[in-house]
């Protein structure tokens, strides 16, 4: 069977796994409050060049989301996502459950425009306002589920209007390093931490076993999110856990590497594909992929490859997802181009 | 530093890290739909006897009660625990946040009696029911925030109050293998699913990274508990590393070992505290035990030894807690029982 | 000033004053345990040919509908709605504020279409459904937000939806008066008993001061109700106010008589507003009228008419919200008529 | 059957009923934005001498106190309450299920005294604080759930315990007119607004149809609370029933004569059960009585009245509540003594 349904399939990079190794019969504090979490904070600010913020290390990112709703908005304020934004979509309702709504615009490939940020706001300011609810955290995704990034000057552009309209700008980074390491993108890791109130790096899509950093960059929010964490069931009782990989990652800048490499083999798949003749559902720069196959294909696919449906552009042919991973090597793509050749050719 | 602060101080169990890493270049499914936890399933579900329930692999304990209160209870419904309970004391409100009271009532060495169930239930049928809470979920730790251990008796007994009074009992296993394995147990593997409507078996403070199982035998509580879970933050990417965890502790009954080594090293401790003439708060027979010292001492002590502050017995002295785990060795225990011994001479 | 903004502007009809006065220094027991709210609720019941139904007597709409969010769903479960449903945009997230995701879908003229329903729930059906929310209460509105009503059929499809994707159908019936004296209505008041499985019968917008009936068909949504209205804040003390009032109300049918007037009050206006030549922004047989006016006229209404801003259906025309009351007269009509003929001349 | 159950059996003041009457035709804006409530913001401001105060009118208690919870409070902070506390015991679980815990701590006959909310807080400060709930919102009510009163002393003592670990004070009035006007208050209007970051000031117990005004006095605790209240489904649609009640009742200063004739009555009640040898289960100056019968009695005075079990001092013997209200009258109160006199002779 060949993996290519995701980026959590397998388990951490062996540079991560000896440092959970090496550290394994040490006592340390809980909760995060030890060395190996501080260093890890440090070195996070330090290569987001905010040395400012504040840095809280989670399992995953439903909870780091569903943490960052319930600390930052107050009840009647909600979240304004893109409609295929994780919050809205795969989260089973996370935000609505801490009591907010998820106000949901459309967005172009998985981005969320300042123009559609501007539109919801003024939705809401009617003369009516206390009847409805008060948009206030813009959650955008880098990059996005779609596998799109976005680019400088749209990052700068939302900045401004939640600044013009007194909104907070939330990064979901679960893959933020394919973001910045894909071909096109011009946007540095200290963008992020100056043009976001607050924003995520994600581990766990990135050769971790486990693990998201929230960085808080903005004054106002940080106050009593590790009250939150635990509230929420986010504070990991071993927290050390999350400091010695983030750690491991963060070295020689191991989490870049990681991240091109997943992005190189995604895209040495797609020039193969499209040497094939493959269409794409949309064009993607990162380690996400969509190809359009005919229905049949798709069907004789699954018996030796794992993928996931994507949507159907129309009645005969269906646009599936292949994800590569930092574990993902050459010789796997080839097999699945292999593969593939072998059932267009039966078509 | 000697280190008796708790028992998640150290990373896993060798064979548990020897598990996680010789899987961990495999490829498999997310969100523990993969062989390993398959497997963890059933083997958890034959060491306890309970064939026919639901195991759901989660991180932590806050969060795996959370979630059961979540999924279990409708909104008018409450919880009952002892006014010690981790969920009353500890977990910063987390239950009350998904929208439930905890309804605290006195218990004894941390122990919550069919009888204080009984009275708590009756409190709140007054011909006014309406305007009060429903107890429904009746919290119980074995072994207890205190140390201490229900008798076979005792939980028989409130498996009857539940029963007459319509309420699901409830137990968290945080330190069930101290529990199982404490001197003076009474109670097999087999009672709590027979006893309990659900419980959970607790990896991280007995030798796992991280991970707590919770076990559903109620068939009333069994349905899209998964849904919860992922809904409150609590279902883990890579899922299988629970599995692998869980396999590897329960293989051989090695979670008895190490539950059973962390007990002997708190009770060679205790005897030879009392040895010095030192008085206990309470009696345990696990893995936490509680010396009261002269202040003075307690401040002495600091420097060396990390532990918790318990309580205030009289003005002068401080009753604090000394934890063993499956990682302290003996060199540990008569390292602090020399440091104590050099102190006490002192005062 | 000419008063069309709403039809909540006014007290109570005579009948209901009376009652209210004639009843005022009685004492009875509280929280709707009344003999006058005993005959209201047998009163509904029998006009709804519903004698099996639970019937609560709340003072609020919004109100009534996140109680019946609370009530009948479980955490993971949603409610699917138009998107100008009023859960989905003018109750300031109160649904998502008991916890559930209320999932939009686009509507025609205010109206969910069994069609649409269907839709919302394969979109959730996709194999990973534990990600997702699990839509269960269809929420629509009888007549909707825009003055439009269902027809049987319409209703009909909704129920057979329903049924088969097994999901809960709730009206609010704000303006269910209005809807069932409109004229081409073909519902009866019974259909709605019969059709949904739970339903509100509106008052406040129907000539009482305040009070909503909600009135529960399906046997599994009746249980702890009365709890959750107590949670929710929403048990008025003096609960008789409700019984003596919708009491009154359906005393010889006087809802349906103060609707149809309201009606054909609203009617006469947009003929009259027809012959001047004015354009609506879509038709509406209700008590709703929504007519579209060079902007400056709207402008120079504000001077005489108490009204509401509905769309900008283009740059240089408003459509604006005209409603009519039990209360509203036909001089008022006609002085506005008048008003409006003036402004359009002077355009 | 002679009523003695509570103090909202009763409608309105006839004073109250007239205004209602007078007003009832007029056309008005809704949500409380109309005259009326304005005049009755204003009256209520002067009364109680605090002209930056903001003022809502809403519905009921439970209400009034969950959107207060629910407004003022960070997801991790807590509400201190005695146990016998109305929002601890009788609204079920209405702020819990805002999110937040309610933290009881012993109250001396229904009043919480500075020393226990200081012992609460510090209770918290643990240097965990972090895995605990943050004790924020102090809740008292006066007259409290067993009638008593607070004294001057008590509340100043509250209010510095409040300044100096920066607390909210927070005061249920549903029954301040009663406290006003005991025998023994040296309490003034203008101290409850002096001293309280926020109170209710309540008319359901006293004269009105329904409705609590929230007076908001500190800054902070102002903002969007009128967001709050629409998302809670406290926003009285015909809002201006509120402002018109409030301000009959305010006028002439008919609160605090309707509240002292409901004191009288009581007081007589209770000189006249004393005078036939009965005792009390504690004393109250206030419109609250708690007398204690032999089982018996009370058993035999079921038939005649109406009233509530309050306590079992011992096994033969039961306290009960009655309860006078503005419309208690004379006859009614000799009414009750001749028949308690009766049934007391026959035991």
């Amino acid at each position: 069977m060949l993996h290519f349904c995701n980026d959590y399939s397998e388990g951490a990079h062996p540079r991560v796994m000896r440092a959970l190794a090496d550290s394994n019969m040490e006592s340390t504090a809980g909760y995060g409050c030890d060395p190996y979490c501080e260093a890890a904070r440090e070195a996070l600010k330090a290569r987001f060049a905010c040395p400012e913020a504040d840095v809280h290390f989670l399992v995953g990112g439903t909870q780091t989301n569903l943490v960052a709703a319930a600390a930052f908005l107050r009840p009647w304020e909600a979240v304004i996502a893109a409609e295929s934004g994780h919050v809205a979509v795969h989260e089973t309702g996370a935000i609505e459950a801490t009591g907010h709504k998820v106000f949901v615009v459309p967005g172009t490939d998985g981005k969320l425009s300042a123009e559609a940020v501007r539109r919801a706001v003024m939705e809401h300011r009617t003369g009516t306002e206390e009847h409805m609810v008060l948009p206030k955290l813009v959650y955008i995704s880098d990059s996005t589920e779609f596998g799109t990034i976005y680019t400088r000057a749209e990052l700068l552009a939302l900045r401004a209007a939640c600044d013009e309209l007194g909104l907070w700008l939330y990064l979901d980074g679960a893959r933020i390093g394919a973001a910045l390491t894909a071909e096109g993108n011009d946007v540095a890791p200290e963008d992020f931490a100056r043009l976001c109130d607050a924003f995520y790096f994600g581990g766990t899509k990135n050769a971790l076993l486990f693990g998201e950093a929230l960085v808080i960059v903005n004054e106002t929010l940080k106050p009593f999110v590790r009250n939150v964490i635990k509230q929420r069931g986010g504070m990991l009782a071993k927290g050390r856990l999350l400091g010695v990989q983030f750690g491991a990652i963060l070295q020689d800048d191991l989490w870049l590497e990681t991240a091109r490499h997943a992005n190189a083999m995604a895209q040495r798949l797609a020039a193969g594909l499209a040497a094939l003749g493959v269409p794409f559902f949309l064009a993607s720069p990162t380690n996400q992929i969509f190809p359009v196959f005919p229905d049949a294909v798709v069907t004789a696919l699954r018996d030796d490859v794992a993928f996931e449906f994507w949507a159907k552009p129309d009645e005969r042919h269906t646009a599936i997802r292949f994800v590569c991973s930092w574990a993902t090597d050459e010789a796997q793509v080839e097999a699945l181009l292999a593969c593939v050749k072998a059932h267009l050719s039966q078509v």
